[in-house]
């Protein structure tokens, strides 16, 4: 199904500044673009980064070179072809079959701080049978724990803290759902993307986990319909997938998102049972 | 110039468990291996991961299976060839030139909370012009502000904790020169690998900068000699390169490490008037 | 009922220091001493601080002079009073009309965070009623959650941590209680004491919290039975109640803590059923 | 001289509350108080608690009742005598020497973790022969190495965060020269007070070093005059002497303050070549 996708970023230039965004979406086997335009205030020097491996990032450098705005739009059409996976078919892969690739994805990460995390997960979820519902449990202990609590964080906000603090954003919600699986030795990796009609809309961030060797999406704020998804990066956490990272100084002045599309049903609870969904595997 | 590499781990298994191991030499073309003798206790099964990308670490992953002890034995002849670079061809890069593969060693790690220093780093060591210098300070600056003390810290110290604790290890005293470095816009890794003749002998972390997209030797510990380095491997912090990371329950009983060669000399401060080491590029 | 005391400390003087020592029982009303003994390597010089407030502790300074050994030795036979308080009679007593003594302990300490744990308590102990039955709560939820693992801690560690961690001894377990019992403005102190038979012997740490203006105690080690405990001290937190804060440079070389009474009976669940236990009000 | 002192606090009620305020100056042998009023919300009930030992603050104690705004109005006029007393006067008391009444302030607290900052602070300033010596070093070093920036910080944060993150506001300089002070054995305390034309006019935190058994004021923002400070509370750290400690709801709707003499000339530096300021005791 395709969504329509666009967003703005505007800031002041204070200093001139390398900029990385990520704001594009990813080109998938599920996901594809079409009519992407990315336009730029007029002076301002950028790239895309090249792909070096499969699923990284799609990065654009910029320098505001002696810009002293920086306006930039993103649209783009994305067809998103997400999977629905019966619970039953997913295996207790253990560690020691886990596929290469998900590795990196157990180790403990600047927000994510499994290490420290290891008896509290084991002892609210370690009593649950199967992965997969070991991350139910997880996304509805945090939907249920923590408030959703616009500036009750920043960005040195990290797991360790959400769990005590028990309020965050949805940043921090993905962040202590990854820290909590990787705590069980299920790898889990941080999703950002554009959620269908959210609201208030914004970039949303939620979680994949890795259960019988494919990523299936939760989402613990509820906020997001799962089959509404448009991936825009993967990461260990907020650090590899900030919308822009700055190298300088900007005064952010605000900025426009939106996703929709025109058939647009999100899942009920009816459609999920006994389902879950993998964006890309 | 080659080295004879030996290194044991002994453990008793508590309950079978999976383990990852790095302890492996790196492959590179400037470090050629030969000789490369993996040796573990019979019946537990291990497999070498494969390499997905140029740069992956050599995994190695074992099932203890019903094994009581777990007894690991490895030796290789490492062949190095380190670079000898004048400071003068180090350029200073911006960000903006940074090489792709080098971005993600901007990045806050989990114990490595640049973000969390950059007004320290700036007031120390802004006022330097060109990187190089810049990370020669740092690492000077860690050698005479952090005492070396066994035992000071464990798994947990991050390098927010050391910079204000001012005690560590070779891994603590790595993990704040990365952050600084990062703090400052210059891509950092961590390095782990076998030091030649080092007093008292074990596996030995420091780490590279990325300056003038060259990857630049450093050790903050002044422990090892910089051309005596057999390459392990690399990561953002320790969370990448653990020697051993278990997923299960091991008691560890004991280790071994030596790294000799019968002709090395070690760099004196005259060899090193003016020259930077690059291991591999 | 009258405890035999006896504690020695040993320690190797590095460097000449001061010492504070915490070791002395309390002269309470309810408490009574006899017998009371304290000696120390001959040539150091000491002297017991005076109370300046009712409930100050017992502080001894000692500075050890030229002494090459710090050999220390106390007993006493203190004979308590603890009494036995009906559930019932506990008034939910409002911040409004807590004891002006008492307001210090709703504040936050060292290693007691109650700002950062208000939305965790609440959370979990928020919807019972009564004071003295969320302080239970507290205390049962701390015994369930939290593994008594000697070793597993340190100085530096804390309540935030600690209900992370889900690992402590006794100092863990009683900040823990505190902080979740300042956290619902009930003011709650540290306790210090002997624990009449407990094993192994030690020195033990509590908690008292303040509910109908008398000060209720609680352990939530279960280790010590509650009729058998011997104050030493009282405090915020331990930072206000350590056996020995060193000022200078002493290694421990050993102790022995002991506390019995011929008749001691310890309270069972049914001496217990709708009672509370004040040692001192 | 006597110093004309405004303070207004608005709020509403959000949720019926208790608030401890730490607002009315102290009476002391060296402030004298006159023409002192209090003015609150008609209808709100409140109490001055009873000092219970020298030196306590003045909590006034509200419960807001149904009121559902709370304005609060304070004015004085205090009369102090700032001594100066010559550096030369001041001995080096070793710690077997201090006062038992400053000993608490040689422990760590909530804001002022001293036991994390040791060897920092023994890097730093253990150089430094004596004690005022080092405590004008520690204010020197706060003053040129942290930023005052307002709103960079919370109320969480704490002097092991600002000694790394290099940024805060007065309450958290305070903190972090109470905790290196005390890290080399040096008593310290937190100081709130009115400052005279300062600018901007707000409630003032500094701090006290206790040298020579004397409690001498420094104040590493160099925001304040030594001699126009009218002293409020003095406690370990902010958790004892917050302006006004809320147990409930209110929403912070603005304030005033104002401390002006006709007749003050603020201190310069050659006033205060060879002296040290003592306002009480």
């Amino acid at each position: 199904m395709p969504f329509q996708i666009h967003a703005e970023l505007h800031y002041q230039v204070l200093q001139r500044s390398t900029v990385l965004l990520n704001l594009h979406a990813l080109k998938t086997p599920n996901q594809t673009l079409s009519n992407e335009v990315f336009e730029i205030t007029p002076g301002v020097k950028w790239e895309e980064l090249p792909i070096e491996t499969s699923g990284d990032n799609r990065y654009i450098r910029l320098d505001t070179g002696d810009a002293t705005q920086l306006d930039i739009a993103y649209s783009v059409t994305a067809d998103i072809r997400p999977q629905m996976v019966s619970h039953q078919s997913l295996r207790d892969v253990p560690v020691s079959r886990i596929h290469r690739s998900a590795l990196p994805f157990l180790f403990p990460s600047r927000y994510c701080q499994a290490d420290l995390l290891g008896k509290l997960a084991w002892k609210e979820f370690g009593g649950i049978a199967h992965p997969y519902d070991q991350v139910v449990a997880i996304a509805d202990w945090i939907f249920e724990n923590i408030d959703y609590l616009s500036g009750s964080t920043d960005t040195a906000t990290s797991a360790f803290d959400t769990v005590t603090q028990r309020a965050g954003v949805c940043r921090d919600f993905a962040h202590l759902g990854i820290a909590l699986c990787r705590a069980l030795s299920i790898p889990a990796r941080y999703f950002t993307g554009y959620a269908c009609d959210m609201q208030p809309p914004d970039f949303h961030a939620c979680f994949e986990a890795c259960i019988g060797n494919r990523w299936i999406i939760f989402d613990p704020t509820r906020l997001a319909s799962l089959n509404g998804l448009v991936r825009i990066a993967t990461g260990r956490d907020a650090a590899d997938a900030s919308v822009a990272t700055i190298f300088g100084s900007l005064q952010f002045n605000g900025m426009v998102v939106s996703c929709t599309s025109p058939d647009f049903k999100p899942l009920g609870p009816d459609d999920l049972a006994g389902q879950a969904i993998v964006i890309d595997s």
